[in-house]
């Protein structure tokens, strides 16, 4: 586990959408599940801020991710699932985990 | 694991001493890792961005954070260790995973 990527998003859901976010995310839960180095994924709802989200996801490598994922045909029905609950739009973070 | 609380936090540490804040971090793991209501740990740094670590950190209970580990001895010697390397200081948030 230690040289997996975590790629990290906190996600702003549009306030009152949240619940339409949560079953939109299951559906696209197995989109990204099937993708070549696709390790795991938690989502987690934010206790200080009930829009947000944080989205973790371990990737064997960073190419999985980028362009492996981000360049799929999958990626534009995660998209069109998802992208229209953000505002603003997340900021994605790659890490590696320290020794 | 669906109802544990997930700490969350963006550390930015003064550039050119990362080394070192990894050092003392090594050291406060430890410190945390005895709480009660501590359950797992992890430190990730940044790809893009290598002055940045991720700190997560699952609780049992949000009281065992805070005010638990927050209000304890204990902390003093953790922020003693930690809060030095930290410019601008980090926002602390919750959060509780999403089935």
């Amino acid at each position: 586990m230690g040289r997996v990527i975590l790629e990290h998003a906190i996600l702003p859901v549009v306030p009152g959408r949240e619940a339409e976010f949560e079953s939109a995310f299951a559906e696209a839960r197995a989109i990204i599940a099937g993708m070549p180095g696709f390790v795991d994924l938690t989502l987690s709802r934010s206790i200080e801020t009930p829009n947000e989200y944080l989205l973790l996801v371990h990737w064997e490598r960073l190419e999985d991710h980028d362009p492996g994922f981000r360049g799929s045909p999958e990626y534009a029905r995660w998209r069109e699932l998802l992208h229209g609950f953000y505002e603003p739009f997340p900021v994605v973070e790659h890490f590696r985990e320290v020794a």
